[in-house]
């Protein structure tokens, strides 16, 4: 016979973490919870029970709340089904899903918080890729002829403004038209995108174009669902930042233009104040050092990086408040929760 | 500016509703909920903007009592992405995931109560088709030269006994070696399923294989979670049956044997007591009657339908009942729950 009790808290899933799972018979819409966590904590990793725990726990709450129905059931299938069928090595729609959702935003700011003064991250997108070239400095990292020449003076400092030498900085940015390279049909190499490495000053510059704003992909079911939604799938014009170097918080951001049309309603949550810029002009001086034209954009800024160390005693300390006030009793092992069953 | 209030729950929600969606600037873990709560809620339907509003609260509550990482998340989206990329026609991972997680007996169970003494549901699982053929009743649905020979000889009733003739009855099963035929590269035809009409009597009778326990897919994503929790993937021996008649209550359902190495243990959690059965054998009167060998095994079932507008009232008043419980104010449309703001 099935267990009825409704072990549906984190404490009471824990506590039952060691007896072996009960027969599985007769499971309704009261005892289905419990008894599917109970199966669930036959795996070794106590991190992965808390975490199905959890997801199973959520899961079947937002199928009781909701009274969800058969054929939203289905419909909820087809759109993941379909969500997942128009991935491919250059798309990523589940992460667009993800971004749409907050969770994106939500999971960064978890696992990436920033102590007062640090540049802020924001959200990663689906456009990443891994096969930018890596350019010198000054280089330009934009073909299109198209769009507005912008030159960016940047700098890789740390919280007392020291230089970081050596930090793997990932660029990438969408073209005039407002699209990603891998978003064009016929690419055939990189564009808009570029790895660098900051110099012994922290320095790093690049020639680039004007961000334009653009709308997410909408052509799949995660713009089908926005429009259902009654919102719009435009994100402010912006450039992507990642900061990789050992021993340094993985740092991903990215500038947004002040004055953008959907500054304060980017479909994917990612704007912070503190990373809203304006773009300059570059004047005769620094457009005879750079090789630019006088005249052109100039983005000039500073990204101030967080040690690694200094990352995960304030993600620790972060953890260890949330939980104590959402009242769950946790300990943290590799730096993430897991119940406290000692 | 953000909204910095915390309205996670529906009442909150849905009080909510009607306010244009706020500036979107710096989101944070505590703001993030109800602000993408409040551009969902530009959705015009109300239904959708409450299951949206239900769905975002239990994502970031999970992100948030978990701590998710960043890693783990693009585990999740990895998992996501593999588990859409390997549906196909004739294959449904994600239905294989409900399954595994128990949302999709849930789901049967709210959708599709019984009242006592009507043929309880189980799980559809992935492998119902859409092309089986429609036979005569007493015909073969099974090709499989292997499997060892069952006579079935079945009735559709009412809850007062009275024959439920007329009725649309999909019938699938494994072959001998545990496969659906879908499993099998080389399908050229289906084979071990049917579609057959009950007669005057309520009655429908066709000779099949005896079921045998096989694994659900396990090449797959969710065959790798399986692994990780410690669970195994085999599901008893059984028989579906999908009942479909206008007037009456969608039943989909399966008939497991009594006795089975996994009636206990269920991978998808589908096995109800009362549709565990013994076959027994066919005796000589009816070898003849229906041209099948003596002492073939033989599986008799009544089935008892419901009514479409009996199951919507037992639907509704558990609805009203359980969100009582839950202390959610909601009014029903299209039998749906929707929150009360009235």
């Amino acid at each position: 016979m099935a267990t009825t009790s409704s072990a549906t808290t984190p404490a009471a899933e824990a506590a039952s973490a060691a007896a072996p799972p009960p027969p599985m018979l007769d499971l309704t819409i009261d005892n289905i919870t419990p008894n599917t966590i109970r199966i669930n904590d036959q795996a070794a990793d106590a991190r992965l029970r808390y975490l199905m725990a959890r997801l199973v726990t959520h899961l079947h709450d937002f199928a009781r709340e909701t009274r969800l129905s058969t054929r939203e059931w289905m419909a909820a299938i087809q759109f993941l089904v379909a969500t997942g069928q128009i991935c491919s090595d250059v798309r990523n729609e589940f992460i667009l899903l993800s971004d749409i959702l907050g969770l994106s935003l939500l999971v960064d700011n978890i696992d990436h918080p920033k102590p007062p003064g640090c540049t802020e991250g924001s959200v990663l997108g689906p456009f990443h890729t891994h096969d930018a070239p890596t350019l010198a400095n000054g280089a330009a990292m934009s073909t299109d002829p198209d769009g507005e020449p912008m030159l960016a003076l940047c700098r890789v400092v740390d919280p007392a403004g020291r230089p970081v030498p050596g930090v793997k900085v990932d660029i990438w940015e969408t073209d005039s038209s407002g699209h990603y390279d891998v978003q064009h049909a016929d690419r055939t190499a990189p564009s808009e995108r570029c790895v660098m490495v900051s110099d012994d000053d922290g320095r790093f510059w690049f020639r680039g174009i004007k961000p334009v704003p653009y709308p997410i992909p909408h052509d799949g079911p995660v713009g089908k669902l926005l429009q259902r939604l009654g919102r719009h799938c435009w994100r402010p014009a912006h450039v992507h930042f990642m900061f990789e170097k050992e021993g340094w918080d993985h740092l991903i951001t990215a500038l947004y233009l002040r004055g953008d049309p959907y500054e304060t309603s980017d479909a994917v949550f990612g704007v912070k104040k503190s990373l809203v810029i304006d773009l300059a002009r570059v004047d005769a001086a620094t457009a005879a050092t750079y090789g630019v034209p006088e005249n052109a954009w100039l983005l000039e800024q500073e990204f101030v990086l967080v040690t690694k160390d200094e990352t995960e005693q304030l993600r620790d300390r972060n953890a260890v408040t949330a939980l104590k006030d959402l009242g769950l009793r946790m300990k943290l092992v590799d730096h993430l929760p897991v119940p406290d069953v000692d």
